[in-house]
């Protein structure tokens, strides 16, 4: 493929690599304004309260108090992402429904004075029972996190395809097995932060948000406003994964307290507070029957969840959907059926996180397919090169897949790994585990306004020539893709991507953008970029035609120089051309849109987890345990992607590599956990275990590469789906290594020492 | 005119209004990067000396110092605004030219430590004759600023129109007055500031200037690199009056430094560097002769002039050309003769200040015409009306004006300020005078480049078409020009001005344009808003056409409704139809490109000072002088002015105001003094004495408007042209108050008092 390229297909340094690593490069907390007051967001210390009064009289006569804020103070209107369900307050009104709703804020010259002010704000709670754990949120007698929701069921998926009971009935062996997910957090490095400017009736808020356009539709709905009196910006964004896409408190009360004051107000959250505003990955209790034939051929498969949406709906509809929508893509099979539950607990709330719904079901249903493997004597690998999805199928949900390179991936990856070798010799206390995955490049049903394009791009090519801005609405959050769109914008113009600038992530400098999540930038933004860039092309050979006296359709222009297709000799710089251009026809301009075509079935929420293009991986884990002690030390990580063409190896290499971080953790240490009245026991990065660079293992990323026709010259995302296979692959490696199956995450070194106990003081064998 | 128009033509609020106003604006000075030091420029204590050796060895050991540059660090290629003369290095080589020429600069940690690193540099020099008095610098023997510049000429101009001395004989009167300008300086609220970073390759400088593109070329060219990699942005400027159009050494050391310490810089100029750097208004020795016939008509004209260039060229060529060409804009002559000579003398180089090279001029001519017209016994204002330029004529020095309303002006200007009475029935003490002015509307020959486009511009509309971003490189120096251009990319699009923002002054981020100097914005930067305002419009209403089913062009948009022509009920809110086209057909842009017409005769020079069009303005001022003290006290003055479709009365009016400010200033106390060995005596706000709000008099100011077929909606200057009549009003209402005249400005106190005691010794009458 990229041969052919001049640009994408390069490891071409990050656009940002110079600001970030000197330290240059400004986050939203770093920014200061003349005038600038800090605000603070006073919360919940109950779990489920009712809030009988709240007087602020005190912290208002606190030299330094600026303003304080409770509901009262703020539209009454609630938000949320999914509309039918918005089910949140900027303040709680008569309620506290977790430990750090938000109660009340203040705005304040420092920040200590902020902390005393909160301190001095009197709110009476009558403490009411509270829903802890989600299995048992629907039991009769529970407490009622909302009122209107009865049983605490937020949200209730039932769907079925095919006849899977027939499937079961026909089948050689059914196996159902039950496995229960972790409460995880995203930790990204850099707390959530807002900064809100008024002037006169125009808002300003710089937000570390995935999305600022969203942002900003969000926040003008939220107070009535035009969208254009509301501009987000984002600045340089120290990681999101999913837990920065939505408004926060932040946005809300910043903007009010602001507005108020007549001062620039800086909000943010501390470590603690970002555990507690959470919207992380959901817990979910998952049950997966599928029923195989003889050789291990999946015939149908249900799978029946309940998730811990705690006490808010957040990205959680999505990510219900997920769960189900993305667990058919990896394996073929016709017959399907889904049932979900998200229920409401006092908890705080969940939303997304990379790889949204997807990871835990695949955790679910890899380790499900290791032991219905086992059941029938099959290795892993071979089952599922078995039931691998093909090219240009469609899933029994109605998901079209185009391009699928999941066999090539599984036996690269069974040869990278010395799979075959480590079976047949195998080493005490070592295992190896191999899991799939899938993910979408893009949701084809976004977040908001479903009728728009889902990205726009401009390219302007600078007066001589020698630079060109890319201006898009998509969000770079540290996965580079502030580089990758400049590289296809600069493909589409035949350009050089050292000359690209970039102009992004601000709603009044750029056009519409979805932002980041579903994956969705390198295809959706850049095909957008890739065509802003290709009509910067059709003007740039339009002017050398009249420049060289050759047909514009003869010449071509690729890295910078046109060039006559049928008389080599003849070529123009582009800089020459494009200043000629300037001269007569004024500043080359280009314009890029993406709309996705229309996808999925006509059935209820058909839509919701379908992408233009999806993309495929396999990895295959090693470890070690020590018997004595439980402890895990991976070995080895092969992982092998199908992501379609990858515009930047440097960068589809760091996207592998951030996943397993995260993956790795989240299948062995990392949990947020609770005490018995709803508080989090590990708030902080000592005691929420995040892997750090020296807890990285070795990491083998390698690339099976399809040409995506959906995608700008191929791609497909990479972002999420390389967190989808990990846990079901330690998962499975953990099981290869001691014989018995730890069926809850994290596979906790303890978890996995009193299984090693259970099997010895069973008499078990390896 | 305006009553057809929904936007321009309204006093709306400025654009920048609140920001500024709250102190929430921030300027070049008050940037702060992480990890940014400070630079100051070493400068000479001599007004001309040879430089024998340069030590820096002792200030590179101080603590804190991380650079100290000298001419060794840096480019040696001359570089100035001329390229016929560019005569100016980043640091002095051989030889310092005036007390203040660049020879070393440092950056350190802090400020203190910069000022204690200057004066650890060891300069020697030998100290050289210097020339100080421009007027004696052509004589034999003095020392010669730059040895390839013999007779100290750094320009002569030499012209001649029609026969003038033919013209001469035939007159009825001829006579020869002589004047002496005075070396005035822009003294801006903001001092000069540079913040320089580099990333990689790639250079980023805040700067102060009048022109970022400008300087992007500038510094592009100095340091051998490509445009592109160079971005300049202007943040807020706190006015420049012509002395922030030209590259500093605060960019260009500031440059070098960052690129040696890896770190950003910031460099300023105290308000004594400003001085010195100064770059103002040129003194002029002027001769002017004119002949005319019974009646007063002119018959031709000759000015014989000469500058004090200063030190080097900067902006010196163009004032010389202007200086003439602007001459015979206001009266109708055919027979004109202009000479020039401009200086080198061994003072700060004087450039372009408000008004360009006309305002000296101007008090010379209008002085001299007060003077034949006494001599003939005419009424000022009737010798005026007589002579006063018509429209659709053509100067003798072939420039072409279209739309003229200088009678109508001087008719207003007349009644307003009850001319007749005052002349009928005069008071002791008292005068009045008159003078008229004409200025470019932006010059048809730019200042680089001169093969590009004058200016370009881009709208984009937000997605659900509640805003509107103008992207322009025109930049906002205090004049409004942001507030101006919104107004009417606004109206072309038939939007409304509340709704727009505006992204200007950074080369990254919007089109070309050549900035803020000759008056140039409203019609040059205005008409290329205004054509991408046009462009959006055109398909605003195809979209509405297909929406309402109505043919395009029975379709109009005004203020954000668009119409049909024929149906009177039919209509759509922009907003619904700017939506729609977001989803159907992608983001709404627009482009707008403005070259002038082909402007000006065939001989040398002859472009410099055309323009598309000429603003026409009339001032009277009313003066009352104390005899005993020759204390002036402006009574009131009336300003009315043609400068064609006015966009914004408030604005206008305070371009006005300002304009008086500045004039009158000139007029009676600013002059920068030298000691005999070229020192600066009042280079600070005390002693360089300008005009306070206290000082303001009472001012009337009045519009005539014309239609001019050049400007957009037929607009023309303000900014500078009203600058012009001042020094000639106020000179004329001074001689009128005592009946002599005071031969050099500024029209000093003792000027006036020296002048009164004369007359009184030699025993004339008022």
């Amino acid at each position: 493929m990229s041969a052919r390229h001049k640009v994408i297909g390069r490891s071409v340094p990050r656009i940002d690599g110079v600001e970030k690593v000197t330290g240059a490069a400004r986050y939203t907390g770093d920014l200061k304004f003349p005038n600038m007051l800090f605000g603070k967001i006073l919360t919940s210390p109950h779990a489920h309260a009712r809030i009988l009064s709240i007087d602020t009289s005190a912290a208002e006569r606190l030299p330094g108090v600026k303003a304080v804020i409770t509901h009262r103070d703020v539209p009454d209107l609630k938000y949320g992402i999914s509309p039918a369900r918005w089910d949140e307050n900027i303040f709680c009104i008569d309620k506290v429904r977790f430990v750090g709703d938000k109660v009340a804020a203040v705005a304040c010259v420092d920040e200590e004075t902020c902390y005393r002010a909160l301190r001095l704000i009197r709110v009476e709670y009558e403490v009411l029972p509270a829903v802890l754990d989600f299995r048992r949120a629907m039991d009769d007698g529970q407490p009622l996190v909302h009122e209107e929701y009865p049983r605490n069921i937020n949200t209730e998926i039932h769907q079925s395809f095919g006849d899977v009971e027939k499937a079961f009935a026909e089948a050689h062996h059914v196996r159902t097995d039950a496995f229960l997910g972790n409460r995880a957090y995203q930790a990204p490095i850099e707390p959530h932060s807002a900064v809100s400017l008024w002037d006169g009736d125009k808002l300003t808020v710089y937000a570390s948000t995935q999305s600022p356009h969203y942002t900003q539709y969000y926040l003008a709905r939220e107070f009535g406003m035009p969208m254009g009196d509301v501009r987000v910006i984002t600045p340089y964004l120290g990681g999101g994964f999913g837990g920065k896409l939505e408004v926060t408190g932040l946005e809300f009360a910043g903007a009010v307290l602001a507005r108020l004051t007549g001062r620039p107000v800086r909000m943010f959250y501390d470590r603690a507070e970002m555990f507690a505003h959470n919207r992380g990955r959901h817990a979910q209790y998952m049950e997966v029957t599928t029923g195989v034939d003889e050789r291990g051929k999946i015939l149908g498969a249900h799978a029946n969840f309940i998730m811990d949406g705690g006490a808010y709906t957040s990205l959680g509809i999505a990510t219900a959907y997920y769960a189900g929508a993305l667990l058919p893509l990896t394996y073929e099979f016709d017959h399907y059926k889904f049932d979900m539950v998200r229920v409401y607990t006092n908890l705080p709330a969940c939303g997304a996180q990379r790889g949204h719904g997807a990871p835990q079901p695949k955790y679910a249903f890899e380790s499900h397919l290791d032991n219905v493997a086992a059941d029938l004597g099959i290795d892993p690998m071979d089952i599922r090169l078995l039931n691998a999805r093909r090219p240009d199928t469609v899933t029994p949900n109605e998901f079209r897949v185009n391009t699928c390179g999941l066999r090539q991936c599984l036996e690269k990856a069974r040869a990278l790994s010395g799979w075959d070798e480590k079976k047949a010799h195998r080493k005490p206390g070592r295992g190896i585990g191999v899991a799939t995955g899938s993910f979408v490049s893009g949701a084809g049903y976004p977040i908001y306004r479903t009728d728009l394009p889902h990205a726009a791009a401009f390219v302007k090519v600078h007066e001589d020539g020698t630079a060109a801005t890319l201006y898009t609405g998509a969000t770079d959050i540290g996965q580079g893709s502030d580089t990758i769109l400049c590289q296809m914008a600069a493909e589409g113009m035949g350009y050089r991507y050292e000359q690209m600038k970039i102009v992004a992530s601000d709603t009044e400098t750029t056009p519409h953008d979805f932002g980041a999540y579903a994956s969705r930038q390198t295809l959706m933004s850049g095909t957008a970029a890739k065509r802003a860039g290709e009509e910067v092309k059709r003007q740039i050979l339009d002017m050398a035609s009249a420049m060289l006296g050759l047909p514009a359709d003869d010449l071509d222009c690729e890295h910078g120089v046109v060039f006559s297709k049928s008389r080599p000799g003849k070529t123009l710089a582009f800089e020459e051309v494009a200043r000629k251009h300037f001269v007569l026809r004024g500043p080359l301009l280009g314009r890029g849109v993406y709309t996705p075509p229309k996808l999925g079935g006509k059935f209820k929420g058909a839509a919701v987890g379908t992408s233009p293009a999806y993309s495929f991986g396999v990895q295959v884990g090693e470890v070690e345990i020590d018997e004595d002690t439980g402890e895990i030390t991976v070995v080895g990580v092969w992982d092998v992607h199908d992501s379609g063409t990858v515009i930047n190896p440097r960068l589809f290499h760091g996207q592998v590599h951030g996943a397993l971080a995260m993956g790795i953790g989240e299948s062995v240490w990392e949990e947020v956990r609770f005490d018995d009245r709803g508080r989090i026991l590990n708030p902080d990065l000592a005691n929420y275990r995040l892997l750090t660079a020296l807890d990285m293992p070795p990491i083998r990323s390698e690339v099976v590469e399809t040409v995506e026709p959906e995608g700008p010259w191929g791609a497909k995302e990479i972002g999420e789906g390389s967190t989808n296979p990990t846990m079901g692959c330690f998962s499975n490696a953990i099981f290869d290594a001691m014989g018995v199956r730890v069926n809850s995450l994290p596979l906790s070194y303890e978890k996995v020492w009193r299984a090693l106990k259970e099997k010895r003081e069973a008499g078990g064998g390896a």
